[in-house]
């Protein structure tokens, strides 16, 4: 088995793997990459020449998003032809565009397991235990590939799950990608209306009064600025339909309290509160 | 000392003033809540008859507030001339409007320790310890009277903090009512769109892919509709006016979207990456 990139989903898999007792080849891009890979055992073998993927029978794109897009030629000419390809990227709808012409066992997948930390210090052990593992086949897909990338997500302990590339990309924009821009603009908006309408007393009291539930509203707002970035650019027009849905939600909640209809501001509270549990 | 309601305020006040010493009597509205008052120990004397709080030298209103603005003609009767009376309303406003007129010792004040629990079972020792305990009294306010409920403030751990009524709305507008409803309109637009763009099947696979991320962002707009909505209604101009602001900072963030601005988009998430410390 080969992985490319040894951040936290590709490092994690690797320790996994090997405990399962796979030989597991890394490719990496930068030296210094490769000894601290070495040194935690991510995998067996490691190195930053793409050759190292020969003869491997189940390659891992453990890339970013943009690199996964605009793929290295060198890394292309060395992906074995009969070995089954997948890749682990938040958005697949580009994704499968451009890897479907280039590899015909290509299987586009996304483990969804998440921490705050990345980089070849972040693998851990058991990452993907009980999480979702979406893979987005194209409706041609060879089904021994993809019955190889179940078996890999299955190995590790993930849930799988199959849905189309657009249905992927329309849940991640409403459940992942949308809440990043909500919890950033009640940032902004909060620092900045205070400095606005209270000046420097206000913008000290807003600091000093926010408590737990800010707290939480915030956190993914406050997150990684670059990854923020490039699932919006990636999924653009699924966020940009999620956005213009959310600004209805809150359109509807403005009217209700510029009405003063407090009954319908309830049930409307009621409603939320009775959704909530499903998504959790 | 009086405490007017046994809820998770008044009650978890009651523990922590018998603690230090102090004789707590508590009012409440139903014979049923006095008996489990009385067998959780959240004061020393219970009764449903406001003359209880006859020789008290402070009473604590720990009502919700529309019974704080709508008070009980005899409870307004039975309130010692003399005594010292502070409430623990969250919007102050209309509590200073109201109240300033009925009594001459009265000291707005707000201890900031909401928990997702309510009633005569909520009290609990130590809530108040290291949170903000906020007073926003008049200009022509009793010195005294002030004195007096800093020191109950203080007895319990809190963090005193004094602005003015207006400044106080403004902020927990901003920093507490606000995030309700952005956290409300999300699991509101990410249910309704969903289905109305995939139908079952894209419903199904947006709870099944919802992670922490989303739960945090969606955790005080799932919380009590009855507290959402009278935060709502009683600090109805602050929370519209935060609500404004909100819609702009989420306005200038759709406009990075579209016009595919990646590097400003990533300059505005770094700004909010940067402000959320200082909120914590």
């Amino acid at each position: 088995m080969g992985i490319v990139g040894l951040g936290l989903i590709g490092g994690s898999l690797g320790l996994d793997l090997q405990a399962l007792g796979f030989e597991v080849r890394g490719l990496v891009h930068r030296p210094v990459t490769a000894a601290r890979a070495l040194e935690r055992g991510l995998v067996q073998v490691v190195s930053t020449d793409p050759a190292i993927l020969s003869g491997c029978g189940l390659v891992v794109l453990a890339l970013p998003l943009d690199r996964l897009l605009e793929p290295d030629p060198a890394l292309l000419a060395a992906l074995p032809p009969q070995a089954v390809i997948t890749d682990v990227g938040s958005v697949k709808q580009p994704v499968l565009a451009r890897w479907q012409p280039i590899h015909h066992r290509f299987v586009p997948s996304h483990p969804m397991a998440g921490t705050a930390e990345a980089g070849v210090d972040a693998g851990q052990r058991g990452l993907f235990r009980g999480r979702p593992w979406v893979v987005t086949p194209a409706a041609d897909a060879d089904g021994e590939a993809l019955a190889v990338v179940r078996a890999l997500a299955e190995s590790v302990g993930a849930r799988w799950l199959a849905c189309t590339a657009s249905e992927h990309d329309q849940a991640v924009a409403l459940i992942s990608h949308l809440p990043v821009l909500v919890s950033a603009a009640l940032l902004s908006s909060a620092d900045r209306q205070a400095a606005a309408v209270g000046g420097a007393a206000l913008s000290e009291l807003v600091r000093a009064l926010a408590s737990s539930g800010f707290a939480d509203t915030t956190r993914v707002g406050g997150g990684n600025p670059e990854l923020g970035t490039l699932m919006a650019r990636c999924n653009r027009e699924p966020v940009l339909a999620a956005l213009a849905g959310y600004r209805r939600s809150l359109d509807d909640l403005d009217a209700l309290l510029n009405a003063q209809d407090w009954p319908g501001l309830q049930a409307a509270l009621e409603h939320c509160q009775r959704l909530r549990p499903d998504f959790l």
